[in-house]
């Protein structure tokens, strides 16, 4: 249809991120899927992984290095934290643009990242340079960085409804507590105890308090954002669902403010923002179910003097694939919903 | 994008069906969305009504007369049965083609509508010319038709793996057993006893047995198709998902068969139809969702001389919404697969 | 096997607190069940009505009117609120002892409940005699009581682990965050929209933010507790499971303490609770599911200088019916275990 | 409390079937649990592995060989297969009843068995002797002896139901299609890509088509009962929920029956059986969860001479652990229902 399709190839397919990807790209008018890698099913068809895409792809997987950098606009890591890092040490300084959906360049701070991260950085000048990205809060660092470091699940969720409100320094910075829910796939591709469906199936628990890698992912970016050091208290917890995050912040207010403020406020920052919805009510899973939407609720409470949000994505979207998609356009030129206005699928 | 688009209406755009319709029409390259109506929601924009869909349409829902018939190409009717009817007889001659999701015309006799449905049919002569929606099988008829009856979701789970084998007359007409197992968006938006979550969740029941009005619809078909009368038994089950359809069927051999040959008889019907997908092990629900795929498995067991059939849809794409929009790509001379393609979301 | 069995009737059992009471009764060793109402369905066998219970019960549900209060041992009431109190008027004074488990008799102040469920409260000097049926917390008031008025869900799952740290005045009275999840028999037997099937499967959300009658039940049982006013942000949401709270708080600690502090803080006030199971790990719903078990883990976050608890129970259960037994044990001088030490139905 | 406890042991306690024992014989009044074994875990508390037990047992979990065989009245193998009859050699001649949850002794005819679990059957004479542990078609084999193979899960859903249609010489043999749905336990406790939660929840597929050795089980057990040959064509499903068969049979009838001649059959079978609830609509798997009951619908269709029946049971109850306390019971002269007539555990 376009003389303007850009090449991309996709470093990792196996998993839960690089079959989301797959779908995203192969619907995208404006995208060539040059190759797809996997070490372990290399030579499988990519409809043999992932049944759901017979007579959509004729595409076989190749191992990693078979991926020929040189003819490509832009590369998806979808790789193992620390795999990642060393594919791009490997081939420094890349050829092509890199989306990195892995942890490894989220921290400015690699002191951080090498603390919460237990492993040695490799790279740190290039992690400094890296984008962080998340549009809403980032688009001209993104649109002119050769690497991007796609923002975490959880952080995405949690970072949108809260950057305004430190941005604007209407909240006590160490007030901030986050408690959020997470469909199991967050989990990844690979059967554990923990997600053997009787062990999940009508249950709930939390995990990883205090010591989850998305909470300095969290705090650094507010901060980079704001300039505004930010403690969060963060708490994922396992949603017995397939996709979606919801997550509650409660952060005490400096100051009252009314309802009409506040709204005012989250306008002014999204109002302009096709992928981000303001609701009037809890957001739900359903509504985001598929989609690269973030939905936001943001209310006051007077009687405690504090402002709860309430957001909810769809972790395979707007917390990995789909935002990574959005940001392949970004730094395409290309507009930067395409590919990425279907509805959600509800029910 | 286009001088071709084409002028569509939905009427009944409060269930999951008209949901699911929209969802599919926004996305069509080649459809301007005309008019979606609902008499209890009349004035409500539909993303109010269908939250899902804030930031994609601004369409506000009207009464059905309002919808005017003279501009458009293509009627979708996703009405109440009964109700369709009446709207059809109202409006007959029809000024624009229509595609009725209810049951109203797909008896070509309407005597056994009568029966089954229990309410007089008013239209029998236009039941007679309608022609039955299931483009695989019936797509000389759609494209020439002016009104077309879209399959239930039911009878296309079990037509599709059926109608080869009755045609070739490999199995003994009377010998059909018809084993289904729907998710529980087929019972409809409004909330009742068996779909409250705590009745439907971690539990499963067989429903409708000997009396489900998808029962006949069934035998008709294979009938109309085949020239080959035949009794099939019916059981639909309620399974804790929402969307999906897994149809097992087991049919006596006239004579014995070789798994090559069987395979080959389902790649000369479907080896060229792109939504239908033959596969090599159990359908999955899954790896059909959110799409117009059909995925159908065949095997012969010698040790009992049945073939088993099992085909999975989505109930609300290949089962409803899905071929409706197929059929209205048939009867406006657009390809079949227009805004179809998109890969299923899995997981 | 026992010449002291008591006599129990239940006003109310067409719900699930009450099919869950019939459960528990059932099996208790020591109670006869000498009547049930519903007025809907009075006349019915209860096991038509829950035919879980075909082979195990020969009772007919009658209207409330034809229970015989006198020859009762303890009645429960398991009634919408306001039809609770309207009851307990009527008869009173009561000539046996009351279990009520609707929200009508926990607040000692009735101004508080006249706010909060928008009803004037017709027996105030009665409301503040009530005592609170959490027994790890009440034991003693509640074996000296008359009217118990059972807790409500929620607040049983906040309270236990929040009362110790108020208690010790460990932590700030106005810093407390309650986030808390609900499966989805917490919102009753009636078919919702929001608890149709297909809006609730696979789907996550809040509600009741600021609105939720529970939040003054929490704060004031807190106070009759501990002395001390507190402040509590009270978020609630509706889980995709049957059965089953979990409940994070979050609270400010006024000093540091150490792990081992903690621990043994809760050892001092619930380590010879059999009904209190203190975990080293996220509690699970799975791990209480169908038990009147109150599984807690707390940790202190040196970082954040707040303690973070997490509990769980089974709303049915410890949330209702199986607290209604416990206190049923105690106030007829039955050991408080029997009938409810059967192991959690895992998975 | 009596004087006659028996004495038991459970070999292999690490998976569903050995913890639902547990939780089984735990309430149980005439029972003293006098060893669990677990080789993986050998040393562990058993509440340490199964949560749900804390505050319930103070047992440790040992190794095999320390369980003592001669202290025992009954002993419970919840083995793998071919492990089991390794032990039962190992140990012949029995010191102590032993209640054989695999499918080592199921078949009388070993043959059948080395086809289908293509191992050989080390004690041929002894897998002969062995009663097959389903009391209301076996009772008095059961009772007199020393070793039970108790059934399949899949196995006892069907020829319940089955058996007296077979027996009364009512349908043809070779006539019968079994179509079975299974919830996950039933695949174990081990972790794999199929029992994955994202892979199985919202979810729906048939297995096993043809080879589940369930299979030869149901043919050899009715025939065993009957003296007839049946031939069944049988097929599993994976349903996605954790507990609960529901299975549909169909049978061709060789003459009509009247509604009230079936319902007399299966009250002239099942009429006085605790355990089997003979219904008027369709099972539901709520109605039977976490309980013994079989739950048994039968219906005949005029209009295609066929005798439908939809069963239901608990696959970790009536279909393993209860099912082997009932049998427990018999072989130790106890009420045969003791222990086992707790509410099902609904919703």
């Amino acid at each position: 249809m376009s003389a303007t399709k850009i090449k991309v190839a996709i470093a990792g397919a196996s998993g839960y991120t690089g079959a989301e990807l797959v779908r995203l790209l192969l619907r995208h008018p404006n995208v060539e899927l040059m190759g797809v890698s996997s070490e372990r099913n290399a030579g499988m068809w990519l409809h043999e992984l992932h049944p759901q895409l017979q007579n959509l792809t004729q595409i076989r997987l190749k191992p990693l290095e078979e991926i020929d950098l040189d003819e490509l606009d832009t590369l998806f890591l979808a790789l193992p934290h620390r795999v990642s890092m060393l594919f791009v040490e490997k081939h420094h300084p890349l050829p092509c643009k890199v989306i990195d959906l892995s942890g490894d360049f989220r921290m400015t701070d690699t002191a951080l990242y090498e603390k919460w991260y237990q492993t040695k950085h490799v790279m740190p000048a290039l992690s400094a340079q890296a984008a962080y990205g998340l549009p809403e809060l980032f688009r001209d660092q993104i649109q002119s960085a050769q690497l991007i470091a796609n923002p975490g699940c959880y952080p995405t969720s949690a970072i949108l409804p809260l950057a305004p409100l430190v941005n604007e320094k209407l909240i006590e910075p160490d007030s901030v507590v986050i408690d959020a829910k997470s469909g199991i796939t967050g989990a990844g591709i690979s059967p554990k105890a923990n997600t053997h469906f009787p062990h999940a199936y009508d249950n709930f628990s939390a995990y990883g308090m205090q010591t989850h890698r998305h909470s300095p992912e969290i705090e650094q970016t507010v901060q980079r954002f704001t300039g505004q050091d930010v403690i969060a208290q963060f708490t994922p917890h396992l949603l017995p669902v397939n996709r979606g995050i919801l997550t509650a912040t409660y952060s005490t207010c400096k100051k009252t403010i009314s309802p009409e403020a506040l709204s005012e406020l989250y306008h002014s920052y999204y109002g302009e923002e096709y992928f981000i919805r303001l609701r009037s009510d809890s957001p739900q899973l359903r509504f985001v179910r598929a989609s690269n939407f973030c939905d936001i609720y943001a209310s006051y409470d007077p009687r405690t003097n504090r402002i709860i949000t309430l957001s909810a994505i769809d972790n395979l979207m707007k917390g990995a694939a789909g935002q990574a998609v959005q940001n392949m356009n970004l730094i395409n030129n290309l507009k930067e919903t395409t590919g990425l206005t279907e509805s959600p699928v509800c029910p």
